[in-house]
């Protein structure tokens, strides 16, 4: 086999057997294939796309290109959740517990990552003594017994996305439909998942910003899930203005301790409440979506879901009281109201760019070596559709710096107050279940 | 500026400037762009395109990459000919005497080359004595004098063409026209020409197997040449036979002094009038191109044409009694004829099955290291549209070998006999001028 035959064969619009995929794969990770091949093939697969069997397939030759957790020791059917990134979106802290409440067992493998805040792992280490750096069998054994534990990255998942994303990143060929989708599941098939929820945002604050590229996105990923053996749901939001009201890493966690008690923002608690059906259904710890919906909403009623937050959080060195105590957690030294300049109702809030203005704080890091500052970042006060009164507090800013000019300039100039009543923007696009 | 940023534009369809297509070529030939993003932009280019701009301007980039040839010190102005190459393409041979013999300057870099035959250097080292090993001041001279030499290659003519194209040929972006233009014009340019005559071929020997890409390529040459300031003119010729009879070293060289007499077969001779009055009027030794062929055709008749051939091979050392002793050429040990085996009109002589037959007798190289053998080859008894009578020779084989079977039923497999009445095929489907 020469990959030049199998650049032309993708170049002319020709589909790929399994064997030349996994063929492409392989040697691009062993380093047989070189780059400039990969990135001419991937240009060529940038024009004419993959098929739904194409990417099943290099999906699972990059699943096989490096480790693969085992769980098998994990009773229950594993659940991962994937959402495609966006802002303040607390979700992932809220739906642990959540659905380990309910006996969905979540084995949660997560890293700190960059962007507007940190990752879950970041967030987490805002409670006092909350640490994942546990051993494999503590892990397992966490999970079995509590249904949830979270651990930091490790072993070599996935080589060949790490080093076909390096490349397709400097070769303008990051936005192909079918190497996304790809990218995404093999990380989570190698991550051990038996099944997944997907949540794929759409709009300014997320990477796709168009409903019709979000749509094709979601539908690329669950065909792929499927096509492989584990059983995929996804739901496409909004990502036009933040999710709930708090960007910043501690301010999330008690957003999502105030969920967990059904305090919690409206849009969060009901995007939760949707993922948390979908993962409780495909655990089959519920007959129906609609009785899943029923668990959850009981066990956050009843306090169970909080519980099995505490727990979770103690078993691995955390303070488990924050949950009782919010106030435990890091707090910024000061505390600003963006005021509203005029009175009007809330037209506009562009995602992306109040979590830039809540990195610029120090809650996100934008390199890799960048510090994270846990107690800073933002609480929005009212949201696309809210009546705002001229003087009333549009965002709340927590900072440990004095001057905060250029994160309220950023904030002014990305919201809008309008004269003519606005309504909410839709949460949930399409459901693909 | 940033590559990858290049890479987008050019893949989103847009044009990119002047500026851009330098730091492009200037970047890769020195090594500060990788070859990742090289392939990645070619493959870019292959379902975008080229603009006639840019196709300049990566043609003048190329130029720029290396040695140019300067040939300021001949008189005259320097009109160099490219084929796109096809099989028994004697032309160059022909061209070279014919139109200096009216005073139009040739001063011929030429190579040796991989395929059916050699190059113009091997055929013409099939004359005992002649070399083009010349130091450049004599070249010149040379030219001057006699108004014909024939130069090794040397220098480091445009590396960021062979740089580009070794890229192209492992990460299938050949079938580029736009670099495949730009390739062979920044060749000829970089080579001294002040205007260039083009004769692309069409069929099955060509490389353009279709007259529709055919013309696309001679098109885009066409402008590309206008547009850097050489005057350039065209012809599509037919490729689907070969050209003239012979096939091989020594026998291209008799048939090029047989057509220098005015005794060549009638599309070798239609061929080389046309581009060779072309010659003679961008070289402004003629008003027009009809007064130009009148000149070639009396140059022919009263032997001017013939005695330019034999002073120029004499002036490099050759033997100039071949042009009145052809014998005196390499000669085979074996000839044989490839007898018709029934009787009817010839429908087909495939021009690139018929080389192959040609270099399996050694006439050819198939990698640089291949030794040639200049005596060998084929001479075509009939062409397409010739009545043949069962027994009668199709093609006469000079060999050194006895055993030619082999070269005898793929000569069998691809001349092709018809009971109906065959039209001889179109020589010249188009002329750009």
């Amino acid at each position: 086999m020469r990959m030049v035959d199998l650049i032309e064969k993708k170049r002319d619009g020709h589909e790929l057997t399994t064997e030349e995929m996994t063929f492409i794969i392989q040697g691009f990770t062993d380093g047989s294939l070189p780059d400039y091949q990969m990135s001419a093939w991937a240009m060529a697969v940038y024009f004419q796309g993959l098929t739904e069997r194409e990417c099943a397939d290099l999906t699972m030759a990059m699943v096989q290109s490096g480790d693969q957790i085992d769980l098998s020791k994990i009773e229950g059917i594993k659940v991962d959740k994937h959402s495609t990134g966006g802002v303040g979106d607390t979700t992932t802290l809220v739906l642990g517990p959540l659905v380990a409440s309910v006996g969905v067992p979540v084995a949660k493998m997560s890293g700190r990552g960059l962007g507007h805040t940190g990752g879950t792992v970041d967030k987490l280490e805002a409670v006092a003594g909350f640490h994942v750096e546990i051993e494999n069998e503590q892990f397992i054994e966490l999970v079995n017994k509590n249904k949830l534990a979270v651990i930091g990255q490790s072993g070599n998942l996935t080589p060949a996305d790490k080093k076909l994303y390096a490349l397709r990143d400097v070769t303008a060929t990051v936005n192909s439909m079918g190497l996304i989708a790809s990218s995404i599941m093999s990380k989570k098939i190698a991550a051990g998942a038996d099944a997944i929820v997907l949540d794929v945002k759409t709009g300014a604050g997320a990477f796709m910003k168009t409903l019709e590229d979000s749509e094709a996105l979601a539908n690329a990923m669950v065909q792929i899930g499927n096509n492989v053996g584990r059983q995929t749901m996804a739901v496409i939001s909004d990502m036009s203005q933040p999710l709930g009201f708090a960007i910043g890493n501690a301010l999330e966690v008690k957003e999502a301790i105030d969920t967990l008690k059904g305090q919690g923002p409206e849009d969060l608690t009901e995007l939760s409440l949707t993922l948390g059906s979908y993962m409780v259904y495909l655990a089959k710890k519920a007959s129906s979506l609609d009785e899943a919906r029923a668990r959850l909403t009981q066990a956050i009623q009843d306090g169970s879901a909080l519980e099995t937050f505490r727990k979770f959080l103690i078993a691995q060195g955390g303070d488990g009281s924050v949950v009782d105590h919010p106030e435990k957690l890091p707090q910024a030294s000061f505390v600003y109201e963006l005021q509203a300049k005029e009175s009007g109702y809330v037209s506009e809030i562009v995602a992306d760019e109040i979590g830039t203005a809540a990195m610029l704080l120090g809650a996100g890091r934008a390199t890799k070596e960048s510090e994270i500052d846990l107690a800073v970042g933002l609480v929005l006060r009212k949201k696309i559709g809210d009546y705002v009164e001229q003087g009333e507090s549009l965002v709340t800013i927590y900072s440990n710096v004095e001057d905060i000019k250029a994160v309220k300039e950023k904030l002014y100039n990305h919201i809008s107050i309008s004269k003519e009543r606005v309504s909410k923007p839709t949460l949930i696009y399409k459901e693909i279940v």
